[in-house]
C-alpha cells in the first residue's frame, strides 16, 4: 500500500538535494509519484537544487512532476531548458491537455519554436489547437487523446485501437463513435465492450445518449456538468457536434476548486486570487482596490457623523456604540449575502418566489435582530443608567439588521440578473455600504428618541 | 446529445404533474436524467405533486432520482411510503453507498425493519455495515459493490466476475486483486485486462502500487488523496489492509465541495451551513453565534471608547472616523487571514518560516497601509482644516492595517496548530477583535498627537 510521503522522507530528499548526492536522490525519489516529488522541488529554496533533483528523474516522471509545480516556480525552471529539452523530455511525454498547460504562460514565439522541435507533428498540431482556446472555456481544459472509431467498426477494430492509443492515453473509461464527419453518435463504456459477444454490432450496443459540452462554453459550464450528472470524462463537440476532445473528472475537480477559492477570495477582500508565496506587489495590488473602497467608505461615514457633530457634541456617549452598530449591520448583511449566494450557486434561490424570499430574510432577521436587541438592552439597562441611549442603541440596532439582512438578500440578486459575479456582495462592498447606512439609523433613532424621552 | 433540461420542459412537467395528467408526465419525462427529474419534484411546492410526478416513474429511475433529491423533501417523500416499498422500490434498486444515504437520517428502528424487507440479504448486510461509520469517515462514503478476485485468477475468471457484478455495479474502472485473507494486493485497470493476452498470468500485469485509504479515516483525506493522484476510484482498507470497498470521485465531488461551503460560510459568519430553503429556525440559529460575538466584541468597543470620553468631549470630530478605522483594521485582518487560510489549505504556507513569512506580511501591510494613510491624509488636509485630526487618523490607520495583518496572518497558525479549523479566522472573530484593537490605537495616537502638535 503506498503510504505516499512522510515528513522525513521529504527532508532526506531535500537534504540529498542540497548535499548533491546523486545515488541519495535516486534511491529516496525512485518510488514517490511526481506529485509527491513536486512537493519537495517546491520545499527546496534553491533553483539550483530543484534543477539537480529533476535531472536525475526518469523523463516521464520529470516531465509529470513539472504539471504539479506551481506556475512561479515551474516557469523558473523551464527558463533553464532549451526548446529541445522541453520539447522532447518535457511535452513528448505528456498528454496534450498538460502539454499545453505547460507552455501555456510561454510567449507566443517561445512556444512556436518549442512546437517545432516536437518530432510527433500530429500531438504538437494538438497542443498547438489547445493554446488557441480562451483559458475560461470547456476547450482549454479538454485533452485531445482519445478512442475513436467509426460507426461501421467491428468489436475487435475498438479494441485494436484502444491497443493503439493506449500508450499515449493513462486513462481510458470509454470508445467514441463517430459518423464519417467525426460527428459523436455515442459511446461505448469498456465495460461494455469487454462483456459484449464479439460479433456484436456497435450500433446496437453503444450509449447514444451522449452528455456533451461545446469547446466555446465555459469551463465552468463543463465542470456543472459533470458534477451534475456524475461524469467521469465529458467529451467536447464544436458547434455542429463534431468531437474534439474530452475533458477529464480530475480537471474538473481543479475547476471546482478554482471557483471555490475565487469566491472565498472575493468575501475576504481580494481582487484576486493569490496565494503568501505571490510577490509582495502582487499580493499589495489585490488588496488595495478593497481597502480602498473601504477606506471611501468610511470618509463618507464621518461626514453622515459629522452632520450630527451638534448632537455629539450633547451626548457624546452615542459614540461609544458607533462601532457596534455599524459591525453589527455588517455581519447581519454578509450573512444574509452568503446563503443567497450560494442559494444562486445552487438554484435553491429560486425554488421561493422574490417576495417570499425576502418575506423569510425579513422574518429571520426580525427573529436574530430582537434577540441582539433585547440583549443589548438588557445590558444597557443594566449596567449603564443612560434610559435614552439603552432604548436608542436597542432600536437602531434592531432596524439596522433587518436592513441589512434585507439589502444582503437584495444586492446579490441584483448583481446577478446583471450577470456580475454575486459574490462580490460578500465582500467588503457590503459591509462598507452597512457601516454607512447603520450610521444614519443611528443617528436617526438617536434624534427620535432623544427628542421623545 | 443530450442537453439536458430546458426552463420550458420544467414549467410543463410541473405543469403536467399538478393537472395530474400522467400520460403527459410519462412522455415528458422519458428521456430525462434523474439529476434532471429531480431538480423538477424539487420545484414542485405541493407534496402530492410530487409524489404524483414521481409513482409515474420506471422503478430504477424512481429509486435514482431520490437520490439527488434534499434530504427535506426526500425525507417527506420518504414518510409516504410504506417500508417494503422503500426496501423493494428504492434501496434494492440502488448501490450500497446511494442506499444508506436514503436511509441515513431514519430512526434506527425503522432502518432495521426496512433492511429486513430487502430480499437480497447480502445487499441489506452490506447497507447495515455503511450505516455503522462515522458520517465523517472515509467508509461512510464507500460502496461495497467492486469486482474483486484472488491472486490465481485467469484473466478469463475476471471477466466473469465483472459480468457478475455488472448489474449492481454501473461504473467499473478496475478489478481489484487480493490475496486469501481478502488483503488488497493489486489493481488491473480494464485497459490493462483488454489489451493482455488471454493466457496472462495476474500476477504479471496488476499494479501493485495502489494507493488506498483506511475506512476510519477522515472522508477529507480521502477527497485530498483522489484530488493529489487524480484518482478515479479509491479503495477502502481496514488497519490489516483488508479490501472493504471503494470510493468513486463523485462522492468526492460532493465532498470538496462540502468543504469549500464550509469555509464560506465560516468567512461569512454563519455557524453552519444552511441554504436558504431551510427553515427560519435554523438559519436564526446559524446566524446568531456570530452575531452574539459581535455584539459582545461592540459592548467591548463601547467600553473602550468610554474610556476616553472626556478626550470626546475635547474633540469630538475624533468621533467621525471611529467607523473608519475600525472598518479597516477589520478588513486588512481578514485578508491577510484569508491568505493564510489557503495557504495552509494547500501547504504552500510552509514554504517560508514563520519569521519570513510575517516579515513579508509587515511589508505589505506597511506598503498597503501607507497608500491608505496618504489618500487619508491627503483628504483631510484638502477637505479638512484640522491638520491634528487629519495626522492622527492617517498614523492610526497606517498602525491599525499593519497590526491587524500581523494579527490575521498569526491567528490562523495559532488555530492551525491546536488543529482547530484555521477558516474560522475569517470570520467576523477576527473583524471583531480587530474593531476593538483598532479603538485602542485610535485613541492612543490621539491623545498622543493632540498632546504633541
Amino acid at each position: 500500500m503506498a503510504s505516499g510521503l512522510t515528513k522525513e522522507k521529504i527532508h532526506d530528499l531535500k537534504w540529498a538535494a542540497e548535499a548533491r548526492d546523486a545515488d541519495k536522490v535516486r534511491a529516496l525519489s525512485a518510488d514517490l509519484h511526481p506529485e509527491d516529488l513536486a512537493e519537495v522541488v517546491e520545499a527546496l529554496q534553491d533553483l539550483e537544487d530543484a534543477s539537480f533533483l529533476l535531472s536525475l528523474l526518469p523523463e516521464e516522471t520529470f516531465a509529470e512532476t513539472l504539471t504539479f509545480l506551481d506556475d512561479t516556480q515551474r516557469d523558473k525552471l523551464l527558463n533553464q531548458l532549451s526548446n529541445r529539452e522541453i520539447a522532447e523530455k518535457v511535452l513528448e511525454n505528456l498528454a496534450s491537455d498538460d502539454a499545453t498547460d505547460i507552455i501555456q504562460d510561454l510567449p507566443a514565439e517561445r512556444q512556436r519554436e518549442i512546437l517545432q522541435e516536437i518530432d510527433d507533428t500530429a500531438h504538437a498540431g494538438d497542443i498547438a489547437e489547445l493554446l488557441e482556446y480562451d483559458e475560461k472555456t470547456a476547450g482549454a481544459i479538454m485533452a485531445k487523446e482519445l478512442v475513436k472509431v467509426p460507426l461501421t467498426a467491428s468489436l475487435i477494430q475498438c479494441v485494436r485501437e484502444i491497443r493503439r492509443q493506449a500508450e499515449d492515453t493513462d486513462d481510458i473509461y470509454a470508445v467514441y463513435v463517430v459518423d464519417q464527419n467525426d460527428v459523436l453518435k455515442g459511446i461505448l463504456p469498456l465495460k461494455k465492450l469487454l462483456l459484449a459477444p464479439t460479433n456484436a454490432r456497435l450500433e446496437d450496443i453503444i450509449e447514444r445518449d451522449v452528455i456533451s459540452v461545446q469547446a466555446s462554453e465555459s469551463k465552468e459550464k463543463a465542470a456543472e456538468l459533470m458534477k451534475k450528472y456524475d461524469l467521469v470524462v465529458l467529451p467536447v463537440v464544436d458547434s455542429m457536434g463534431k468531437l474534439l476532445g474530452r475533458i477529464t473528472i480530475d480537471d474538473v475537480v481543479d475547476v471546482i476548486k478554482e471557483e471555490a477559492e475565487k469566491d472565498y477570495a472575493l468575501a475576504s477582500g481580494l481582487s484576486e486570487n493569490v496565494s503568501s508565496a505571490d510577490n509582495l506587489a502582487v499580493v499589495a495590488r489585490a488588496r488595495l482596490p478593497w481597502l480602498l473602497i473601504g477606506l471611501l467608505g468610511g470618509i463618507l461615514g464621518s461626514r453622515i457623523i459629522g452632520q450630527y457633530e451638534e448632537q455629539l457634541q450633547i451626548h457624546p456617549e452615542m459614540a461609544f456604540f458607533i462601532p457596534l452598530i455599524a459591525a453589527m449591520g455588517g455581519n447581519a448583511g454578509v450573512q444574509s449575502s452568503a446563503i443567497m449566494v450560494q442559494g444562486l450557486a445552487n438554484q435553491t434561490a429560486f425554488h421561493y418566489s422574490l417576495l417570499r424570499r425576502l418575506l423569510r430574510e425579513f422574518l429571520t432577521a426580525l427573529l436574530t435582530g430582537a434577540v441582539c436587541a433585547t440583549a443589548l438592552l438588557s445590558y444597557g439597562l443594566i449596567f449603564t443608567d443612560n434610559f435614552s441611549l439603552a432604548i436608542t442603541v436597542g432600536v437602531a440596532l434592531l432596524t439596522v439588521i433587518i436592513i441589512a439582512s434585507v439589502m444582503g438578500t437584495l444586492i446579490p440578486l441584483m448583481l446577478y440578473r446583471f450577470k456580475i459575479d454575486p459574490a462580490l456582495a460578500t465582500g467588503p462592498f457590503i459591509t462598507t455600504s452597512n457601516d454607512i447606512l447603520g450610521l444614519f439609523v443611528y443617528f436617526s433613532v438617536g434624534r427620535l428618541m432623544y427628542g421623545t424621552f
